[in-house]
């Protein structure tokens, strides 16, 4: 995957583009993710098997039905808004502590689903927002409007679908990993916070730098936050013990980083991502005796 | 407090006033909506005293702390939101059925959250929104990024307030809670449809006729929605049984047309207000052995 990636690589400290512009970002994001996706998926990587299993499962849950307005709009949002690692390696972290795929099954896809209504809000054109630029641009089908609404829909129907999930024996489990999630996407230090950081926050030093150190604090709040959140509710889906949870949270927040670089233009064998990887590694030595190789691919080795 | 509503009253089958324009409606909605909380305060209804209850406790449950960027504006914004009987209501509920009102506060405060990152996100401008028009208007203090934002916060806190609710043996109502919950603020029928309602379907007739009926359609899924949604929560949380939670869902339905039709400017002795006090009243009978005094308060007599 490192092949597909930009020029913006092995800088030592600060990488060349706008810490100010969230549309320059956002442009950049998106000129790279796609990319990225579609080497992933030629090489059909263990992750993108998993991640056809949860929207298979959220294709047959969401059905386009009546009123349309609500609901086309919703199907659209929610299979186009790009694919990440997160709901995928929920799953693996599921199997991983000795569970059935079919038992996180629904939090992997409450995990899409979040993931992508931050999408769609994010690209919500508000009035404080930049204008758009040159380059490619986000595709909107809907108007802002039915965005902000669907984006708001998606949000609930993820937590229902999880709330749905439980035979009755399950509760407890169901609920710690909801608030996971709730922590994650909302304002416990996760994505919103991310987010304030990237569209207010700004750089420190002007309009076109970025430090590193910058980008790092984003990524670790954003992609590090979310990944370590599903691999957390995996393995409390799974059945894992608490110290088995506690290494898949560290496990997946590695996993967060190392994809989040990578989503930022940095290149396989940049300081940071070798470094995430290496503490990455070190986490699943704890489960030594069990089958790691899957849920290695998430290193991207 | 029928006295205090417009002049838009006693018509037979229309009002005057725009079906098409949203920010139309925004201002007419602000400028009775005060009014009517005032009032109340002013008597100080039962609702009020439990309303106070359920902002004491999100009181104490979000402090404002770092990043003051997310907490700030999140308090600011759950706050000054306006006032409705809908988590004062599920307390009620909890209590007729004979529950403690301790054992739906949380679901009450996330009904309050729920409806605070509604109103937020319902004022948003939008690049496709109407510009401000003349009258009253909403007090932006942040601007629209953070108020997304912010919105996109909210809601996930509301779920996570819940989630962490459970001292582990009422793991299932409050899982049966947050279906309820999920439906009636997301794409269940319920708030998201009335919004698409409001700020997309327009009116039948032109630019400023609005048929007493599909203002009826859009209160019956916001607030009919809504009330019904707390009742129901209250009644789960309570420990109701399966008959006394379907009484309060209908129940609730009710207490919510009143409530939505006199904030649209409808008075008290409106055939549709009158109308759904009695059906209300109907299906409190089936409460007769209890202490019924206190919900009925709802009904505005």
């Amino acid at each position: 995957m490192a092949t597909t990636t930009s020029h913006l690589t092995n800088v030592k400290s600060t990488v060349h583009f706008s810490c100010i512009s969230n549309q320059h970002r956002s442009h950049l994001t998106t000129k790279l993710k796609p990319t990225t996706v579609r080497m992933s998926m030629t090489q059909t990587p263990y992750w993108a098997s998993l991640h056809a299993d949860v929207e298979a499962h959220l294709k047959q849950t969401i059905t386009i039905k009546e009123p349309l307005l609500v609901f086309e709009p919703m199907h659209h949002l929610i299979f186009t808004a790009p694919k990440t690692t997160v709901p995928a390696l929920c799953l693996a972290a599921c199997e991983l502590v000795g569970g059935q795929r079919q038992e996180a099954i629904s939090a992997a896809s409450a995990l899409l689903l979040m993931e992508a209504a931050t999408y769609t809000h994010e690209h919500l054109p508000l009035s404080d927002r930049p204008g758009p630029k040159p380059g490619p641009m986000i595709d909107h089908v809907y108007g802002p409007n039915v965005e902000l609404l669907t984006g708001d829909g998606i949000v609930p129907f993820g937590f229902e679908l999880l709330a749905r999930s439980d035979g009755g024996e399950n509760s407890e489990r169901i609920l710690k990993v909801m608030v996971e999630i709730s922590r994650a996407v909302g304002s416990g230090g996760g994505v919103i916070d991310a987010q304030y950081m990237k569209t207010l926050g700004g750089g420190s030093d002007g309009d076109e730098i970025c430090h590193v150190e910058e980008i790092r604090r984003v990524v670790e709040k954003y992609e590090g936050r979310l990944h370590s959140c599903g691999a957390v509710c995996g393995g409390v889906l799974g059945g894992g013990c608490e110290e088995e949870i506690e290494r898949l949270r560290k496990f997946g927040f590695y996993v967060g980083i190392i994809q989040g670089m990578i989503k930022w233009g940095f290149k396989e064998d940049h300081k940071e991502v070798v470094e995430a990887r290496n503490l990455a590694i070190q986490e699943l030595k704890f489960f030594k005796d069990k089958e790691v190789d899957a849920i290695k691919t998430f290193l991207n080795i």
